[in-house]
């Protein structure tokens, strides 16, 4: 009793082995749900929110490296989705993104939930936009958006689908999926890998900045190689870009993050950025963030980051994990070389009463849950949590560069749903909390054992600090407008949504609730009180 | 040591009345906001999402029928913001949407929560679209979006203001706003109105259909006279195109609600439709909405709007009370005829056990918050609420066309602000509650007595309906996917919000809920639960 147009959708979807489908559905989507009354090789992913269907899509593409689905609705689904829509197209994240839209007719009637420009809302997030003109071309235009979003550099693709169209009873074809699949990835020119090497050979003191590209391709390893090939330090890249770990942080090689202050930065005769972006800048440099004629080598799996900003002596374009193995096959097997010392730990004393500030607190989270994965969706604590969270692989660290509040706390979820046998973890900031709370409606409906850990600093702490630069009348009178956002109880919300929520204000209690949390085999909620007074460093 | 930019925009902003400024925040507005710690002509209403700011704007602006203010922060902002800024455009609402966006410098090297395209994103919900170019710009162009918002048809404009723009030392000059406001009202073609005065005159059996354009432009009253000079029926327009009563509920002469099944309707020897949409199409109809070969007269204030899907025998274009008043002066003083006998309202006998149905709660609803403005946002309940809430003026009864869930939660907060004598409830599905909760903490902070009553059916019964009409497997097999949403205690979600929350589960609990959130002094939350089973008419 299903249409064609919807069982030859599905079939598509799961022959790309995307078997889940999230979504917050409509009417719209009609057929496509009776279809899967019955089928069980795609999952039904309900989400409350399409901005928890989008993260939860791009999680689980993060983490397994294969295209997902998000199935909104109408326009108003798309809106709510687009925010995170972004963060998938930053990540690169194979997002595919089905739309239900209403009736043919309806549409150029302007009737209910209907747009007239639906392609402006999403072309400037995806790779290509396309809505379906006939039933019989559904399945080939789903196909080719899985095609697209896979196509290095893959990302996001959205594809609208009326509503008369999928409820058709008109016979569909069924493409092969199998001959749409390709190994897209290009491995950079010779000549530029020449040129590379060259450099890479006459410096003396290189320094590999490790983007995120490298965690998305698999390329961690590849980097440690050439580290221990070339005996060169490795920074993690800038904060603004970075996105998860190209490197581990407990290799002997590690020395922190890019940033134009670093030693390493103002000493190197050579800078090797790969798989980053030089740079995502959040406001215009006060500081030039690249030291003064060291020559540059950018490579990228997006020829688009490539000197995009800042002229680069050598551009590398192509997949990261071809980029490192080429160059390490140009080079000396072995460096004459000591990766220089790292500089010595600052000492930090935890509060030994009062407000408990974010640093305290990420002490305590970064201990407690050393070997779970974090996902970080923390303005204002994020920064501290990202340089001290340890990160052995590409898969234990994720931030959004997007700066789309809530992305987190459904990407968390994917995350966990992609990676079954570990345990996850979602760092999140009170303000963070509010934009994303409907993904704790997805959290316990699925009993994914995420925990949440919100950090409350009762505020909007980036936003005071916004104004601590501009240095007018707020810094004068000590009186900040437009950040104080205290009065919730997250633990209490949390619990309201069924994820045991609990709120604890001293470190010991953190301690406590975190290792308890590790235990369950259900998702969970800690709210950490902190020194509203503090708008990070 | 404020900027003159800021200053000059918040002068603009004051001199046209919108003493409120509805933001969520970020780095880019610094500027103003450090300007808001001193003066206070301009209120800054601080709210955790996007959604929130645009739909409080939204609502403040319907009941004062005066432009409002959003600001909305970087592309992130503006995407959250957008679904309720549909349901703006629906409502010709005039919300000036100003948008925070980094400095130009950023912009172009597509930086941090930067778009290459934000027009195309908000495009096709404003009447205008501009990016300030200059600082001397910035009160110029706001003063020329609030000039376009107000000009009729009234609705949403957006600027773009960069963060180097705002926080430039240059000055600026400001515009004398009192030029920029003048009576943009157009009266009807003469020859139109004498058209169809008559094709009144010679009706024997006219019948009115009153449009929420009536009440937006205060027309109420002259529909009210027109209908007793005729002594013609009239009914409310269609339930897709309804945002708000164009005719008093407790009037003799009104009959209901305009279908095509409704008797009067069927006898009609002519349909004179007055700022409805004719139609907002919900889905394909099956049977044709209009009844064939009766004269169709048609006026709307907006002409995209005359004669858009169905022809019509006499369009009237122009503001809806000076088309009532020159076909009102084009009339006989008094007709000879009487008002069609309204039909006997149906009986029906609350439930007397077991689970609640929409029906029942919708019966208690409307009887014991008599004399309260409602603001609907209930997916499958909103229709039946819409046929039995009393309401007697314009504002006394507010819903969005738009489908954008959630709206009525922020909405219902601005509209109490705009009434400040008047109380005001909100009544909302659970579906629609997990879009909107954080306007509860916007309704914890203001103190807004709002009373928020969530009809808990544990479902998306509208999906669950839509399975229904495509009649298939899910009938077949009693399972409907997608639909079921149980599982939040949403008045404990509440409470953790700082809106005291009840749940109840039966009509005597309900009744004796309503009336005392009718005498508090602050913002409650009831959620009555009801049946899941039952998917609506």
């Amino acid at each position: 009793m299903s249409t064609p147009a919807a069982e030859a959708l599905l079939d598509v979807i799961r022959d790309w082995g995307a078997d889940r489908l999230f979504t917050c559905p409509g009417s719209t989507e009609a057929a496509v749900l009776d279809a899967l009354v019955t089928r069980k090789d795609v999952e039904l992913v309900l989400t409350t929110h399409e901005a928890v269907a989008v993260s939860m899509a791009d999680g689980l593409a993060r983490v397994t490296r294969k295209p997902t689905v998000a199935y909104l609705h109408a326009n108003v689904g798309l809106t709510n989705g687009l925010s995170h829509l972004y963060a998938a197209q930053l990540a690169y994240s194979p997002v595919v993104v089905l739309n239900g839209i209403k009736a043919s007719s309806i549409q150029a009637r302007e009737g209910f939930t209907t747009g007239r420009r639906m392609r402006d809302l999403v072309h400037q997030y995806v790779k290509s936009d396309w809505q379906s003109l006939t039933t019989e071309a559904i399945p080939e235009d789903v196909n080719r958006a899985f095609r697209t979003a896979v196509t290095e550099p893959a990302g996001p693709v959205w594809v609208a689908l009326s509503q008369d169209l999928l409820e058709s009873p008109a016979p569909v074809p069924v493409p092969e999926v199998h001959g749409f699949s390709f190994d897209s990835r290009t491995a950079p020119s010779p000549g530029a890998v020449r040129a590379a090497a060259d450099l890479l050979r006459s410096a003396e003191r290189p320094l590999l900045v490790a983007g995120s590209e490298l965690a998305r391709v698999g390329a961690v390893a590849d980097l440690v190689a050439l580290s221990e090939q070339l005996a060169a330090p490795v920074v993690h890249e800038d904060r603004r870009g970075f996105e998860r770990p190209g490197f581990p942080t407990d290799h002997p090689n590690f020395r922190g993050q890019y940033e134009i202050g670093h030693p390493l930065v103002q000493e190197a005769d050579l800078l090797v950025f790969l798989g980053a972006r030089v740079f995502n800048e959040f406001e215009p440099a006060k500081v030039a963030p690249l030291p003064a004629g060291v020559p540059i080598v950018h490579s990228h799996t997006d020829p688009r980051h490539v000197a995009m900003i800042y002229g680069v002596d050598v551009g590398l374009v192509g997949d990261q994990q071809l980029v490192l193995q080429a160059l390490s096959a140009a080079l000396p097997a072995a460096a004459d070389r000591v990766v220089p010392a790292a500089l010595p730990r600052p000492h930090r004393t935890p509060s030994t009463g009062g407000a408990l500030t974010a640093s305290d607190v990420v002490d305590v989270i970064t201990e407690s849950l050393r070997g779970v994965a974090l996902v970080g969706d923390a303005t204002t604590a994020g920064g501290i949590l990202q340089q001290r969270a340890h990160q052995h692989g590409g898969d234990d660290y994720f931030v959004s560069t997007s700066g789309s509040l809530g992305w987190g706390m459904g990407a968390a979820l994917g995350i966990q749903m992609g990676m079954p046998d570990r345990r996850v973890a979602a760092v999140l900031g009170d303000g963070v909390f509010q934009f994303g709370a409907p993904a704790l409606w997805s959290a316990a409906r699925s009993g994914l054992p995420v925990t949440y850990v919100v950090i409350n600093n009762e505020r909007y702490a980036a936003v005071g600090a916004a104004l601590r630069r501009f240095d007018g009348q707020a810094v004068e009178r000590g009186d900040f407008p437009g950040i104080d956002i205290a009065g919730p109880n997250i633990a209490d919300i949390s619990t309201g949504f069924g994820v045991p929520g609990q709120r604890v204000d001293t470190l010991a209690d953190l301690r406590e609730s975190l290792e308890a949390a590790r235990t369950v085999d259900h998702p969970t909620l800690i709210e950490v009180m902190t020194d509203p007074t503090h708008f990070g460093p």
